[in-house]
């Protein structure tokens, strides 16, 4: 799993906008980012009168849009997926994930502050913030980038997010939720699926493994 | 994996219309359906404006909105994904995945043709076709289903497709493709697998295992 951060800050504080400057940054840099944005209200990510949107409409679960060079997935969920879980089933193949919002988890936390727009910061901060990012210098000894500075924003979420977690090979979801792996498990898990993966038909370089399991629901 | 049907038929011949009537036929049935739509150029599916799409313009390679009752990804690609992988991947829960197009794939496709649009249905028909929904009789001894009667084509599903495809309890992907397991491998690799999880801490009860090993490139 590769590792989350959120970024947070209070209504209209540039969360978006800072976002615009530091993800062409961090892909100029060969690093495959993803974000993830949580949405209270009724969802709406489709293009009305699209096919997609008509056979979402019309009752399909899982509607997807495949092309060469991008894939479209919506679906129904019947709870809040956790972010362990969403990160774990689609973010993979990704660096760094970025959330926008989810102030309320436990991930590390990078404040956005805009002293024009808001007299003060998020109250209840905690040792889960690990930067603020600000168009003035809030109280506190965190540091602190400015609302361009995203060159140096990068460089803090490289050296202390993006190559200080080294990538797990094998990631273990059981009922939604990650399983962490002590080396020798995982090491233990690894070779031994992969040894029982590898003696089949056509399975004989398997760069990558994904097995789903799902018990029957009589059992 | 559930099973797959294509719905092919000639350029606005009524394919996304029908599967407006036949989706909720499935719905009210109690299933879950999956569809998928190919797209050959550029992909559009997010709503210009929107944080998600200002992510993914930004140079994110994966976005996602989630909320409680729904769950958008949109994310690049470097080639089109098989429907084996797109299924593998995504569609695991469902019980019958329906797609637009995808004729040339060795499917087994359901032809829409309307006679008051087209003087002939597709060319080429082979044993890959499992019936037609028209507005007149076509040539041939498949079944036929008229372009409102979507109660019989859902009968017609149920019965050949959703109920006569034993869901197997256990998915394996190997380099992005799917593997096919016979019953003792299926139930050799389920059984070592459920075994090794269910003695780490917290996984007593695993109703559902997603395990995924990537090799390290350097290796």
């Amino acid at each position: 799993m590769p590792p989350v951060i959120a970024l947070i800050g209070k209504p209209d504080s540039g969360k978006t906008t800072l976002l615009e400057k530091l993800l062409p940054e961090l892909h100029r840099r060969g690093y495959h980012i993803g974000t993830i944005k949580h949405h209270v209200h009724a969802f709406e990510m489709d293009k009305p009168g699209k096919d997609t949107w008509r056979h979402k409409q019309a009752g399909a679960s899982t509607v997807a849009l495949s092309s060469p060079t991008g894939l479209g997935i919506i679906r129904d969920v019947d709870k809040d997926l956790s972010i362990d879980e969403l990160v774990g089933r689609y973010y993979g193949d990704t660096d760094l994930v970025i959330t926008e919002g989810y102030k309320r988890l436990g991930l590390p936390k990078i404040e956005v502050f805009r002293s024009a727009l808001h007299a003060e910061p998020l109250p209840n901060r905690d040792d889960t913030w690990v930067a603020m990012v600000s168009d003035t210098t809030p109280p506190g000894d965190l540091p602190c980038f400015g609302l361009d500075d995203v060159v140096d924003l990068a460089d803090f979420l490289e050296t202390r997010f993006i190559k200080s977690f080294p990538r797990q090979k094998t990631s273990l979801l059981v009922n939604g939720q990650p399983v962490y792996l002590n080396s020798f498990v995982e090491s233990f898990l690894r070779q031994a699926i992969t040894g029982m993966t590898c003696s089949l038909k056509g399975c004989e370089d398997p760069q990558e493994i994904i097995i789903t399991i799902r018990q029957a629901p009589s059992e």
